[in-house]
């Protein structure tokens, strides 16, 4: 009987893919520690390094076997992506010889579980690999694990990494109109925020004010029409009110003919080595301010620290990314395949939270935008309903292992 | 008697100048707490806000009135300038009637010492009205308390303020190479620190490596010549070295010339709008290097938030600051006048600091260079006398208080 439960276990293969978040780690972490509490059922949990696309040239390593209880409790606050990433696009046609190619794979390592932390594109590669396995009978089970700072998957309430995304947001633009707010002079701050074509961490920032009619004063998302002349309006009218403006936007403002802010600059965009350059929403909107008015203006990209910022993770968003890849162990465990983890908020008095499943085919592709009617004062702010929403994602702090005075993470060898 | 020492009670006033710092107000918390504790000679601790500039206007406030036991502590853990700031140059001639005007508002207020917490110009600030009390024979002793990101005063082993924008620098471009790491492909992401002059902040940026060898690969210095061409080589053997590349420069790096690499682009720099673009060094480079080597390259600014970031900010730094301010209550008390408060590294087998005071007429309108033996490979890489030295200055974290997932930090009504 022992002897059959043992030809009865299956390894389980995890890979990262898309953009690095400060959580993905801790997701992992999740699959992990799961997966080594069902030893009856798991042998093995391998880690595909980057992703689908390293795992196709056979690289990956043996991730219950070589780390120890202490490096994961590293690794679950280790930004970034420890198994390295890819953005690898499965073929559409499930004829192609890829599948059986990467089938084969599977099968010489015994997988029976596949795990895939990312986003919209990851979710359509756990799509895909379902889908085919249904129609070659293969019995392994393909779950996707959400992860994105965007908050832009569908079917969940918010995505892992999103929370700390938006802690690092609010937590940054305070300190951003702390410093703007020092001088006398009249002056304007442009942060520029992460978000092609969802507003959902641009609309954090408004998260950083001490109270009602703080700085930022004005906000713009994607999602809401961005108009240059109505612009110049509002700052004049924020400037009457007080010297120091904060204005928080995209990097995904677009006009209402759809062309990007990010775009307005293209003629001038040319270096002296004769090649286009890349300007940002916020250096455009700089540019324009300071010669509408004259004022003193100044740009501020937050850049990729927003995805891979670990200092100012959100405890909860870290715990929320372990739970959800332990829940995908679980659902893989109960015989599911072809589904996402997805988050529902439970109604209770205070913030809960449970991971449910979710078919993975409906959301991948797909994006979610933020609540237009959650848009207020004419495109400039953001009303408290995504207060109440996401307050409750960037509460905590991780208590951190520190050497040297920097934060101690865990890197591959 | 006792109405005799009542009568000798003199006020004073305490100023912040020049840009913010994540420790300037642990610096003012560390003149209140020393002042208050000395009832019997001091007895108002005034504010002056937005500095002299504010004070010549009348604005000041109470500060051991208004400010209670635990809004002092927040205020010690509070980033960015809590009385405001300002860029304002004294007059060269102390016959100049500014003078005696705002002589006029000191004794209104019956001050007797008075404390100016900034850089190089605030250190002139304290040099002028020190002479000009000389030439008047008045009793009011002048203080210059040190605050500089830059730490490019003089006469001190560092200033505060610089502890914790290089614990920044260090912990955030250790995240950026992180995040610059999961890919296969070959990339080079260039981050711009900021230093004009000096480039002391950038060399922190080699803290970030966890083991020798390790990214950022480069850091260039203002105090080095840059040349293009060189670069070009570095960049290619560090990348034959890894696929990916993290190069950190400090705005200010200029050639052979003198020209600064960031006025290469100058040509080019027009916007849409007609008008003169600000290019930084990092995205001078970032055009270079894609149009040389075809890779993919980002470039990332780390911008203000080096000098306001109080969720990354040095506990060392922190009440080395608090320290400063209080060492200026003392110094004043004992008798002297146009003196800084200076630090000195103790002969010991750890870290030991101890306030002193350095001469103020020496020390403003100068710059402390990074040293130049400290600069190796050629001009790409900093030497272990600097680890030794900034190490120290890093440690440790504040316990913060926090509301709603975010830093409670003190605000002036």
């Amino acid at each position: 009987m022992k002897e059959q439960k043992k030809e009865m276990k299956k390894n389980i293969v995890v890979g990262q893919s898309g953009g690095p978040t400060a959580v993905i780690n801790a997701s992992l972490y999740g699959v992990i520690a799961e997966g080594m509490k069902h030893g009856d059922e798991i042998g093995h949990v391998y880690g595909m390094l980057n992703g689908i696309e390293g795992f196709m040239q056979d690289r990956y390593m043996d991730l219950s076997g070589e780390l120890g209880a202490e490096e994961l409790e590293i690794l679950k606050q280790t930004p970034a992506a420890y198994l390295g990433s890819c953005r690898y696009k499965l073929p559409e046609d499930l004829s192609s010889n890829f599948y059986p190619m990467i089938f084969e794979k599977l099968e010489r390592l015994e997988i029976g579980y596949f795990f895939y932390i990312g986003g919209n594109d990851s979710m359509d590669t756990v799509s895909k690999l379902s889908r085919y396995a249904e129609t070659i009978g293969s019995a392994i089970r393909f779950i996707g694990v959400p992860k994105t700072i965007d908050n832009d998957l569908i079917h969940t309430d918010h995505t892992p990494g999103y929370g700390s995304a938006a802690k690092y947001v609010a937590a940054t633009v305070r300190e951003i109109a702390m410093d703007a707010s020092v001088y006398q002079q009249k002056a304007v701050t442009i942060v520029e925020l992460m978000g092609r074509h969802a507003g959902w961490l641009t609309a954090a920032s408004v998260l950083a004010r001490k109270e009602a009619g703080d700085n930022p004063l004005l906000v713009y998302l994607p999602e809401a029409d961005f108009d240059l002349e109505q612009f110049a309006v509002d700052v004049k009218q924020a400037l009457d009110r007080q010297p120091n403006v904060v204005v928080c936007v995209s990097e995904g403002i677009s006009d209402k003919d759809g062309k990007f802010i990010c775009e307005y600059d293209n003629a001038a965009q040319t270096d002296s080595f004769g090649h286009k350059m890349l300007t940002g929403s916020g250096k455009v909107l700089e540019a324009f301010i300071r010669n509408r008015y004259g004022v003193k203006v100044r740009s501020v990209e937050l850049n990729v620290s927003q995805r891979c910022s670990g200092m100012v993770a959100s405890l909860t968003d870290i715990e929320e990314a372990a739970a959800a890849g332990a829940a995908g162990v679980q659902a893989a465990l109960a015989g599911m395949t072809g589904k996402m983890i997805a988050f529902c908020r439970k109604e209770a008095d205070g913030y809960e939270l449970e991971c449910r499943t979710e078919d993975v085919n409906e959301i991948c592709n797909r994006e979610k935008k933020f609540p237009a009617e959650w848009i207020i004062k004419n495109g400039t702010d953001i009303g408290p309903e995504f207060w109440d929403y996401a307050r409750p994602l960037i509460q905590g702090e991780a208590k951190r292992k520190m050497k040297d005075g920097l934060p101690v993470y865990l890197y591959r060898r």
